[in-house]
């Protein structure tokens, strides 16, 4: 014992010392800290306090000799010590008893007890793992401690959650799917691929999917929630026929639903959701995509005959990548500037005929093929450009404002912008619909990489068959985060379309809706790009062969970060929005108010950044609904608040609000994806809140953990630099998220199974045993 | 003058109180950290120290009223105040001598301004920026500095440092890719595809480029430096082209030229130089890609007829997604295990025929084709079974393992395991070729995203002309980083092929540059997929037309992350190469070595995290390339060690070393990529010392600042949570990568003409004015 001659308080840090040397070398602040404490600890006397400081100088680290003893004497208390839910200040606690025998130990209070915790957290959860490595007789129960988070759930009641009230739906369109006709075609050829989805989409016309969200007068069923859950399901065959199956229902008969009143539904609803009438949906012009109030095409009344002027003035003007145009639509919902007696009312749309019966272009109308793109090549888009082409008056969508039987404009609506926005409103549902369907080309995708995964075997240990890809801790990493963002996004959007389909909204919960759509179109279109391609690489060369789908996934859905609004100003759109409540709170209260709410951000920040938790590796409180709610609300609300005031800055300047957007415009970017991460994490909270089956309920938190986690250390950076996580409760954290990538492993057939994609959808030949 | 009545040593601190409470409200470390350092002031009385207490007090912020009061006096004396490169610090001095009008201003000492600036740089370069709004009169000259670094460079002087010393070769290829006879087709139909790639094939053959690498006896130039170029320049024109061309000269002609003798030199080479010989790669089975190791398909040597067996036992053992063997290719060269008498001598390569001069396959053999894939479907990829093919025994490239005419097998190499690693470490050269194509498809991509974003508006101010795409700061931030490091990668390839090109290289240096080609593979593939997925959604629509080329250059590069070895897989070999070396200077010394290297590197981590470096924002400092390199070796070896440590830890538990690997293999990832960014940094910094050009070295240095800065930016996590980097110097990184950002836009456009790609392959009509 002479070289550990320690006394008992000297005992009670002993693990914590050994550990904090042996595992990983101690950083600066960890020294500096442990110091620090021990300093103050009044139960230490002088020469205790001597000894410890010998063994925390970074340049005189412990010997080997001495390292080893105290192996030695933690191992033998660990020994007789058969707590397994103990610590390492537990295991100090029970060597200082040992070496204390007999002694009352009143030293040891609860205080000290929690000054020893304090230490352990600051060295972080690293030490744990060691910590096991010392103590192997307690490994088993720790291993079987993880076993007890093994969960089997029912595939069938989490696909019913997945499917939200659609189930019947869902599974009419799935047997449709498995029908011979509708048999996947890989085709390369434009001709071909482009009749081959006019089909399918006669035959989903035919069976009434087409016209499901149209009012049940003319052949629909007035459910738009059936409608988007079709949508979504579609997107599991093949993407150019859930784009063109969109474009004529969604797009094209959703504009004459929405922008256009009884007149317009009488004439042409029914023919539309029939498929009768093809048509599309012409807003994008060549020159103008993103920015539709600045458009080029015009309308212009002419009172001499009752007509509107429909006209592409210049080469930009010209309505581009328009899908259906090329080849198959005969009527376009043209968006244009309108002019009522030399007065602009800003844009609106028309009802223009573009072709006749036989398929002919009509005069005064040249339409020119896009030709073939970097997917959805079953979509026949085109560019279209007028000619002065006459449509009578009432091809007006008139709901927002009308040009009446004397050529008198009138609108509900005085503003122009507001007009502008009321009617670019109602389209919304055009966004709560792509990343439906954007997401449902990423399950495709997870579930092939997940079950290949499951399969191929590649390396392994000698003599040992190769291990399992999904065995790989890096292949881990890569598919299990994507698979629980895929549930976390899910959640979302049915949350949103749920949002988006109830009747009589405010006019504040339908801006909320807006803003919401934007922001998780951009997000999960982005995710469905990312999620591919990882996937694509995750299955190797195998992912590479067309048979295996990642070819016509991948480049289909590319297009998604880019139409119904580019992700990016989407983004902007969002963070505006957001700016739009957070300015509301200080409406007339000027700068005193933010000065003062700046204050009040600090002072909480100070209250929510306390030591402790900034600190805090446990893992039960880095699993916690409310370290993770916590960290998201803080990352939206300071990010919030400071570009607010950044803005408010640069406008104090003198610069317009143009620019002073424009020199935040980055910093605005990450405002929108903080708001829009909190919404999907408070969703996903709900879900589970909400879930009443215990098992589902289990397994739904690990998914939810991991999504969480997994996004908190995607932005450890910025954590770090708020100091909002200390550098070790940072790589806690990484740890955390290791360990529940390999716990959704031993689930992650099940977790795909439950997205419930039809097997004619996913059976690619790509298992190796074909 | 009653609510600010100070004295002079509170005044030469007032800006900077100033700026710390109205630009951002202060983090609780850096109040800290102020009021430490005030306490710590000689020169401040007590009752100075007391005010400033009070100022620095979170919970009771200074008023709006004091604030006004100081920024007046701040103003006033920035208005007297005419040198125009003062900072916080200097400004404040300006005012405490005004206010001590006529005193000696004695107590002003160095020492003084040091301290003042060690708080100046706490508080963080945010500051700066609002410090040039109160001082708007110094502005323009602070503007005009900016524009001092604005630089016009020689677009051809740098072209000429990317061609390095093949500008002859690659401007003949750039002639031949203009003939009307490569231009370029689009061809969906892959039958014709594959027909026009081999017809392009056959004209590059006539022209000699199929042989530059090969000796001038058999049509070559011994040039493998040009033959490189002649690759990476044809990655402009057609991926599939590309890849046609190197599996016939550089796999099929390179095996034969790197594993075969004389013999087979004499027989073969000028066909295959010539393509009159077409043949194949054949190592990839459907089991085993990465795992070469372990392929199945034997070559039995049969001495009755003194000639190998070629069989494909099971399923699995077909040769898979070979180049050239659906369609084209007579002859292969295919991967096997050899067995002579009984006895197993590992993976050997032997020259199997397998189609006739018809082109009729061989009997015995059968061979699939691999049909449409994602992209390349200008190649014939096709599956490949052999069925106890007979060959002679001269057919076995024999250089490293030969078999005699008695027999008797026989290898220059002892080891089953070096000969293996030998014979693949001869192949190198793929590896070398096959980053610098998918690099010229990065390349390509960004040339078209930058030129379209020069060229396109979108939204704008009132009443003014929309901004143009790169005016955006979003999306500077999204294509200037990868301008930079499409340089800092091809300086790098072009360092590596010219280390690979060189003759008579030991054991040591080919062990280095099958690394560091392992690595660069890696690190750049991923990049060209990054790039390009970021260039197409940066210009939107038009991106995905197939005429504007990203399709094209999405699908065909897309595979380069898999092929030539997966990624995922190189990276953990660059990791053990970079643990052996670390391992060999531990040799011998144990556990004690590494503890006293552990204890080593701590002192080490100490001196190098000083405080000051730590927290030092000031630009120069971060513009400093001391900087970047320290930051990225320490990042590299800090992981080296740790995960050394790690090893260590899980093998002294008694985990066997294969799964002690896969314990860290994610953290052995990072070291690869940290290895790979320090030997990318390390070219840059020698290109940029070399270059004797004024101008060249200022415009490659602000590009290599982007590089380094933005890389360290990513890791941001990692150095925060290695403290290497405090929060303020982290997002001081952060604005000056904006800044770069911003700065490079001016030279975009000659930054991407400098890489010299031909029109022809950039021609398409992506303007909105075509």
């Amino acid at each position: 014992m002479s070289i550990i001659d320690y006394s008992p308080q000297v005992a009670v840090l002993l693990p914590l010392f050994y550990v904090g040397w042996s595992d990983s070398v101690l950083s600066p602040s960890e020294v500096e800290l442990i110091q620090a404490k021990i300093q103050k600890f009044e139960w230490l006397t002088d020469e205790d306090k001597a000894l410890l400081n010998t063994w925390s100088n970074p340049n005189n680290i412990p010997s080997q000799e001495l390292m080893q003893a105290w192996v030695k004497a933690i191992r033998s208390t660990a020994a007789q010590y058969t707590d397994d839910r103990q610590s390492l200040v537990d295991l100090g606690i029970e060597m200082a008893k040992i070496q204390d025998r007999g002694a009352d130990n009143t030293w040891l209070t609860d205080h000290v007890r929690e000054a020893l915790e304090e230490i352990e957290s600051a060295i972080g959860l690293e030490s744990l793992e060691l910590h096991r490595g010392i103590l192997d007789q307690q490994q088993r129960e720790r291993e079987s401690q993880a076993k007890a988070e093994d969960v089997k759930f029912s595939v069938e009641k989490l696909q019913a959650l997945l499917d939200d009230d659609y189930t019947e739906v869902r599974e009419k369109v799935y047997t449709l799917l498995k029908d011979p006709i509708f048999e996947y075609q890989n085709l390369v050829n434009k001709s071909d691929y482009r009749e081959q989805v006019l089909q399918w989409c006669k035959i989903l016309a035919d069976y009434g999917y087409g016209a499901m969200a149209f009012p049940e007068a003319y052949g629909g069923q007035d459910n738009m929630g059936a409608y988007c859950a079709v949508f979504e399901s579609l997107g599991y065959h093949d993407l150019s026929l859930t784009v063109k199956f969109g474009v004529q229902f969604g797009l094209f008969g959703g504009s004459v639903h929405a922008l256009g009143t009884q007149y317009h539904h009488d004439k042409y609803l029914k023919d539309i959701g029939s498929l009768a009438l093809p048509g599309c949906f012409a807003m994008t012009e060549t020159g103008h995509g993103s920015n539709v109030r600045e458009l080029e095409t015009t309308a212009t009344y002419d009172a001499t005959t009752d007509e509107l002027i429909i006209n592409s003035p210049t080469p930009s003007s010209s309505k581009d990548y328009i899908g259906n145009a090329a080849l198959h639509a005969r009527m376009a919902t043209v968006f244009a500037q309108l002019y009522v007696n030399g007065e602009h009312q800003g844009v609106h749309a028309v009802l223009v005929p573009i072709r006749d019966e036989k398929d002919q272009v009509l005069e005064g109308i040249e339409i020119e093929d896009c030709q073939y793109k970097l997917g959805l090549n079953g979509v026949d888009n085109g560019r279209i450009r007028f000619n002065q082409v006459r449509v009578p008056r009432r091809n007006l969508l008139n709901r927002f404002g009308n040009i009446d039987e004397n050529g008198q404009y009138s609108s509900p609506i005085e503003s122009l912008s507001k007009r502008f926005f009321t009617m670019l409103g109602t389209l919304v549902g055009g966004r709560v619909c792509v990343p439906r369907a954007g997401l449902s080309a990423a399950k495709s995708g997870i579930a092939i990489a997940v079950r290949y995964a499951l399969k191929r075997r590649q390396f392994g240990p000698d003599q040992e068959p190769e291990t399992l890809l999904l065995d790989y801790p890096s292949h881990q990493r890569r598919l299990m985060p994507l698979l629980a963002k895929s549930y976390a996004i899910d959640f979302a959007l049915t949350e949103l379309t749920n949002r988006y389909i109830k009747e009589d909204k405010g006019e504040h919960e339908m801006r909320e809706i807006e803003t919401l759509a934007a922001g998780m179109k951009a997000y999960s279109t982005w995710f469905t790009t990312d999620a591919l391609q990882e996937c694509r690489e995750a299955c190797g060369g195998k992912g590479y062969l067309a048979e295996n789908r990642f070819a016509a996934l991948k480049a289909d859905s590319d297009i998604f970060t880019t139409f119904e609004g580019d992700n990016t100003v989407l983004l902007q759109l969002v963070a505006k929005g957001v700016l739009y409540d957070f300015k509301k709170e200080f409406a007339g209260g000027g700068f005193m108010k933010l000065v003062e709410f700046a204050a009040g951000r600090f002072v909480t920040s100070v209250r929510e950044k306390n030591f402790l938790a900034i600190r805090n590796t446990d893992e039960r409180h880095l699993r916690d609904v409310e370290f993770h709610l916590e960290a998201f609300r803080y990352r939206q609300r300071d990010l919030t608040v400071s570009v607010g005031q950044r803005l408010r800055k640069f406008m104090s300047r003198g610069l317009d609000s143009y620019h002073a957007f424009l020199r935040c415009q980055t910093h605005l970017l990450e405002v929108a994806e903080a708001f829009i991460e909190t919404q999907v994490l408070e969703s996903f909270v709900e879900v589970i809140e909400r879930c009443e089956d215990k098992e589902l309920k289990k397994i739904l938190k690990q998914v939810c953990d991991l999504y969480a986690l997994h996004t908190i250390e995607g932005h450890k950076g910025w954590y770090l630099e708020q100091e909002y996580l200390s550098a070790s409760k940072s790589k806690a954290i990484r740890k955390v998220v290791d360990k529940l990538c390999k716990l959704l492993r031993n689930n992650a057939r099940a977790l795909v199974d439950a997205y419930g994609i039809p097997e004619e959808c996913l059976a690619a030949p790509i298992a190796m045993d074909k």
